[in-house]
């Protein structure tokens, strides 16, 4: 089989102006960003306000495997499915982020058969939203630095800044640095450190905000710090709000391109979906449901991390109810969980599937908690055999869940048209969504609700310092937000090492924070990686240009 | 009168591909980035390959005050004024990077009836170049730091480490950092710095590349720092050109913009004009060259800085030759050279001018030296009296230079006609342009024929570690490449104290270093500011968006 750069490059893409068309777009309500890609405008989400939604469709996972299961390869391929079924269907996905292309994943936009394009441009540097909001983040800490060096007014203790500076690589080295070196005019010694962009705050921001205005409103919200007088200092004190935003103004325009098949996909920001809440814009989310009559969109990782946060922080926040909801699966993944390393995913172990599945059946009971009809999505890899997806589908048929084989991967939207079938049908059931738990709650009851009804924890044990940080969040008015949990993706626990459905453990919350202009409150269960680091053989040595400008080595 | 940016705002933009038609490039030669911006592909250098070059003139000035003179402003506005001659002129300028804009500076896009537009896009992240180029030296640096962690094959010096980070921010407490803290998962401990990304040698290297093939050379060629054995390491050795140079596929695309008056305008790249060569990219001026009868192109700072770089350096490796010179003066930067402090300057004062002139006479006979027809421009401010402009006029008049006020900042491109008659004039005269200094002499020579033919020096000292670096930079086979000095941008010698057209001194050349990628020497006199700092009150204040999208306080 071709890699997908291959394959990408010999889609013949459509103009970006006759996808817009299909979509009764017009040209004053999109600017186009070389012939493929095309930011979309406020005077489209003007227009079309009035509009009736269509249906939205969200794809989760079981626990991953470390190379992950296709949850966006099978997004876009039954976005192209849909399309095959002649329905009007419009894909909202997050954008790929610089650190893993170079890492080691590889690309973000789908893979084989089922990718958006042009994936080499989407996979750099798109539309320039990451470097806006890397920008962004990093003004705010460059007039934060320059405040405590010209005399520190607003009397910030520099031991207490927890807004860390961005970039959009992995770069471990950056993790943790002493700034202001050099002497008096250098700055003021500090301990800093570097998250990657799309674990900043901003990200979380751009991608929960509804306008330009309240994006403002949630910029100057960002808490930086606390003064000597353990008050705190937020980015309004700055007095920076509006240039940060005006940094921003064209990174809230949502990105509008196409998958190899032709589906419209509005890519649009990309938040991590521990440490952030994982799904791409409400902007981009809103219009896609206004332009389709079905909107198929994904969160990160497992249901356990992206899409928990994907329905109790994004939905709740901008009002948004999913009509059904898609767990993916993999043999592999199912075997995994059944305790197979990781090497040997590709021989036929149904004793370890077996081990495995009520991983599945845990993500799947999870999402009906919610009230959406679900429908699990076989993502097959070559290495399946036919015993090995009888099994997974008889467990399923015994809970009673629909499902069907996708194989987008390598035969694009044929592939999915199995599994868009049942979707379709979800969609005609009754809907009753609802979040997991009350944002009335207290904090601790908040994570305690998702720790017992998602990860089927017993209980939730604190440190000292998260029982000390949960009340100043709660004394700082911040108490009444969702809450964000960061913890590992591997298992539905806080413990990479508990595969399947683990029981009889207790979440660990090691610290909390506050992510007062994302309106969210951050609990952190385990070691959290804001700052990924390259492999021994990063991926971009592999990567190459030609003289004709043909990028080859991305996947 | 109003401020830039709401001339700007008022300014009825023509679409770019009105513009590119009125060029005579096909929809397919180009990639539009929103409707009033676009980047010039390919097809359209390899269309235009055979076609005859226009008149290149070059755009500089005397020493500046620490305001500036209106370089950008008077190339635009008097590129608007070929326009309203009937001439077909195109402007060739560098982008502006976001440290200036929330800075001290402001915008960078030119002034008043002078600007080019769409000002606001220009000024913030423009078409992603700068922001390329940041991840393109971050790719870099984060591989060498994986390098470091991941065993050290290739044996590098930590301390060794030549090449940093870049941002494109000013942030003084990124001069000096330490990377790698954080115990053995996090890297390895060394000093670091960041550079603002407009002084980075991949900003060099990508202004002066003549494709794609040579840019992923020069990347393979920047030199990282030395092994424990004192050996260089570069880029290539990293096994990464490819992938920073794909980083730079669009970057290395000169953008089309407009004037306020419709102009056609060509900005790409814009590196410092003191730790590199300071003019915008060879191939946006070769592009203007093919596209315009003329190409009116500006370099940084003042003569002894930018255009002597430009012509030493850019000319040199990219066999262009100036038809004329254009002298930007203005009476208040001759006041300023005439020991009139910046405050003082908008009150007549004609002793100080007349202390001052001298300065402009330098830059003059200077510019004259490499053979090219020299024509002032007299750059009017509001606060500028009669009898200052006559006595300037006079003392250029005695000199036989011809000279003519431009008014562009006020009067757009009327303001800038009398100049235009005088520059092509000055093109109909024949020109002889020759280099300063043969790149085949010692380095030592070439320093001293720049120190002494154009500052005006009596000689050059070294430092004992710069005269080791010179043999160091000879050894490694770099000794025959042009020379770019880093030095203060206010005196013609290295000390800012220094005015008007000093004589006996001597330059001091502290340290010397090899670009090897860019294909330069850089010898640095004086403490050269690779990060600049925030002043109290940065710009980034003043800059605010309205809930509609509309920017306030960028100037």
């Amino acid at each position: 089989m071709l890699t997908d750069i291959e394959i990408a490059s010999q889609c013949r893409m459509r103009p970006i102006k006759e996808v817009a068309a299909q979509l009764g777009i017009d040209e004053s309500e999109y600017e186009p960003y070389g012939h493929y890609k095309a930011k979309l405008t406020q005077p489209l989400f003007d227009r079309l306000r009035g509009r009736p939604d269509g249906k939205l469709v969200l794809v989760t996972a079981v626990n991953p495997t470390p190379a992950g299961e296709g949850k966006t390869t099978t997004t876009v391929g039954l976005g192209q499915a849909m399309q095959k079924l002649g329905e009007n269907c419009v894909i909202a996905l997050r954008e790929p982020s610089l650190g893993p292309v170079f890492g080691v994943k590889g690309g973000a936009a789908g893979g084989g058969y089922a990718q958006v394009v042009p994936m080499e441009d989407i996979n750099l540097h798109f539309t320039g939203d990451m470097h806006a909001i890397t920008a962004a983040n990093n003004l705010i800490c460059a007039c934060l630095d320059n405040h405590l060096q010209q005399g520190n007014q607003l009397g910030i203790d520099p031991r207490r800044v927890v807004f860390k500076r961005a970039m959009d690589m992995n770069d471990r080295a950056l993790r943790q640095i002493v700034v202001g070196m050099g002497g008096p005019l250098s700055g003021i010694p500090r301990q800093d450190g570097f998250l990657i962009s799309v674990a900043s705050e901003i990200m979380a921001i751009l991608c929960l905000a509804d306008d330009l205005h309240d994006l403002k409103q949630r910029v100057g919200n960002i808490l930086l710090g606390y003064t000597f007088g353990r008050q705190p200092v937020y980015v309004r004190d700055l007095h920076i709000s509006g240039a940060v935003t005006a940094l921003l103004k064209d990174a809230i325009k949502p990105n509008l391109v196409q998958t190899l098949e032709g589906t419209p996909a509005i890519l649009h920001g990309g938040p991590f979906a521990n440490i952030a809440h994982g799904c791409n814009s409400v902007r981009a989310t809103r219009l896609a449901l206004k332009l389709g009559d079905y909107c198929f969109t994904e969160a990160g990782f497992g249901s356990d991390l992206g899409a928990e946060k994907f329905l109790d922080i994004k939905c709740r926040q901008a009002g948004l109810a999913p009509s059904a909801i898609v767990v993916v699966a993999t043999v592999r993944a199912l075997k995994y969980n059944g305790g197979v390393k990781k090497d040997a995913l590709q021989q036929e172990d149904l004793a370890a599937l077996q081990r495995g599945l009520p991983n599945l059946v845990a993500h799947v009971q999870n999402m009906q908690q919610y009230g959406v009809p679900v429908v699990v999505a076989l993502n097959h890899f070559y290495a399946d055999t036919g015993a090995e997806i009888a099994a997974v589908g008889a467990c399923l048929d015994e809970l009673g869940v629909p499902w069907a084989v996708s194989d987008v991967f390598a035969r694009g939207g044929d592939g999915g048209t199995d599994v868009c079938r049942l979707i379709l049908e979800a969609c005609r059931q009754p809907s009753h969504f609802s979040p997991i738990y009350s944002e009335q709650l207290p904090i601790e009851e908040k994570i305690a609700a998702i720790a017992q009804k998602i990860y089927g924890a017993d209980g939730v044990d604190y440190s000292a310092a998260a029982q000390k940080q949960i009340a100043q969040i709660a004394a700082l008015g911040y108490g009444k937000t969702p809450v964000c949990i960061a913890k590992t993706q591997y298992s539905l626990s806080d413990d990479p090492a508990k595969l399947g459905r683990p029981t009889g453990f207790r979440l660990q919350v090691k610290e909390v924070r506050l992510s007062a202009g994302a309106g969210f409150v951050v609990a952190l269960a385990g070691d959290i990686m804001t700052m990924p680091g390259l492999p021994k053989v990063p991926a971009a040595e592999s990567i190459d240009i030609d003289d004709e400008g043909n990028i080859t080595g991305l996947f």
